[in-house]
């Protein structure tokens, strides 16, 4: 086992986490959670979305956040861009880094955005030409690797397709999310394995949900592949849509938990990270969906 | 990596999960949940705790239970005995395994049962005869193996030293336990491989919290080792004393997940445990604390 002495922590809770949230959140509430997170240390912080306000109203607001949140040098702040459109106003509104999208499912395609896998990654094209040409970062992220609500399992054949689409486009990063959270560990070795032969290992990311407890488990068979890159979302931000009232997307706080104790380097402070959660969690009025946070609060309390 | 192909799981929901808890439970609300999980396909579960209802009121119903239950051949049921007049207690219940403890740490032990290690276990010589001699199952229990509410960081040599004590009076299994949760994975991999060392691998089990949302992980990790029997508990059933509002024992549904996502055969009904788990949680008046219970029973809801 070669486990990374560091890794890349991505904070997703601003923008993949905040998404599916009813109540509309101000516009202030987010860019003091962006804020707080830079401060935590994060190095990259998924802030924005520029799809159409009537797909996902919650990121209406997303132009006003970037143009308002403290920026830190270094920091890439990234932001998803569907289209052309998107991308306009992602350059418009400074982003650093630019994240478009593929599942690895055709079912998943067909029902989500009504066209092929093939044809959806093809009309990245220009997206991907202009924000390169911008001296911008692109990332593709991979949906749906690990299995899919709609067709179930997923093969490796379709993740390595979509794989080469994305970098052939370009792509600095690639994201490997399980979008359902159905993974465990030795399917994750196996194809985590296969990928590193595709691409760079240094630039693949490891994107996994909570909703049958396995992310951490999953993360941990990521390093054994040496795997350095991992998303993760404040408070367990995120849910999942696939199942109302599961879990969502892993939290940051159980995931530096684990860095801390592996010895991994992530130049994140863990504590500042249970205090933005907590910020978030008490602006939604409810409890944090973090088990390392929640257990570091009550600590907290007690002590 | 040498998993094992099969593993036991040890259900201590009824026991170590429902002890804590403030509200009283009728004796027949525990009756039907042990049967469930008898039904579920576990082979062992820990049914009962002898202990002096000053001390865990919540266990007063023992005999009760342990006299109504519908057991199955083959399935073991075991009790928690802290001294002889537990022991007389649990074989005129009937329980098939005793199980007896020791804490790894020693400002534990003061602080818990005012008394040293050494002592604490010395204690449980005549138990441990006379439930030997009586033909029964003798299971001892290492609590803060990885770390103590009170001390903090505990050496490895005083886990051997436990270990050691607890072989010696001849206990036939002997458990691992991060009793708060504390744990990551490369720690349980470098003590579990100390530890087979000393006892037979065959014969050590793996009992995680999910305090810090490690224990998935770290069972993974456990499982690396070759360790092949794990406790867990139902709905996620615990709590931990040491943070009110965390999470306790790690959930039976997420273990269960995880060991069919490896192919691990475990011989038990997930979608039956899943029932269970919703059975009690329903009586307790709150959700289980169970991601893929949650997810499972979510989903159930949604098709």
């Amino acid at each position: 086992m070669t486990f990374p002495s560091k890794v890349k922590i991505v904070e997703v809770g601003p923008r993949d986490g905040l998404q599916n949230e009813k109540e509309t959140i101000p516009a202030d509430v987010k860019i003091a959670l962006v804020d707080q997170l830079t401060k935590a240390g994060f190095v990259n912080i998924e802030a924005a979305s520029f799809v159409s306000p009537k797909w996902v109203p919650q990121m209406a607001t997303s132009a006003e956040v970037m143009a308002a949140i403290q920026r830190k040098p270094g920091v890439i702040y990234s932001a998803l861009v569907p289209n052309m459109k998107g991308l306009e106003a992602a350059l418009a509104a400074g982003a650093d880094e630019m994240v478009i999208f593929g599942a690895a499912s055709e079912a998943f395609s067909q029902k989500n955005i009504n066209c092929s896998i093939a044809e959806s990654i093809e009309r990245f094209r220009e997206v991907a030409r202009v924000a390169k040409q911008e001296g911008k970062r692109l990332r593709g992220s991979i949906s749906c690797v690990f299995g899919c609500p709609y067709q179930g399992e997923v093969g490796i054949d379709s993740v390595v397709d979509v794989l080469h689409r994305l970098r052939d486009l370009g792509c600095d990063e690639i994201d490997i999310a399980d979008t359902i959270g159905v993974a465990t560990p030795n399917k994750v070795h196996t194809v985590m394995q296969r990928l590193v032969q595709e691409f760079p290992i240094e630039r693949l990311s490891g994107h996994f949900h909570d909703t049958y407890g396995q992310a951490l488990a999953n993360i941990y068979a990521s390093l054994e592949v040496g795997i350095s890159i991992y998303h993760s979302s404040v408070a367990g931000l995120g849910g999942c849509p696939y199942a109302k009232g599961a879990t969502g997307n892993v939290s940051s706080e159980d995931v530096l938990y684990m860095m801390q104790g592996l010895g991994i380097e992530t130049g994140i402070d863990l504590d500042a990270v249970v205090d933005a959660g907590q910020f978030i969690s008490k602006h939604l009025g409810r409890k944090a969906v973090s088990r390392a946070g929640n257990a570091i609060a009550a600590k907290r309390m007690a002590g």
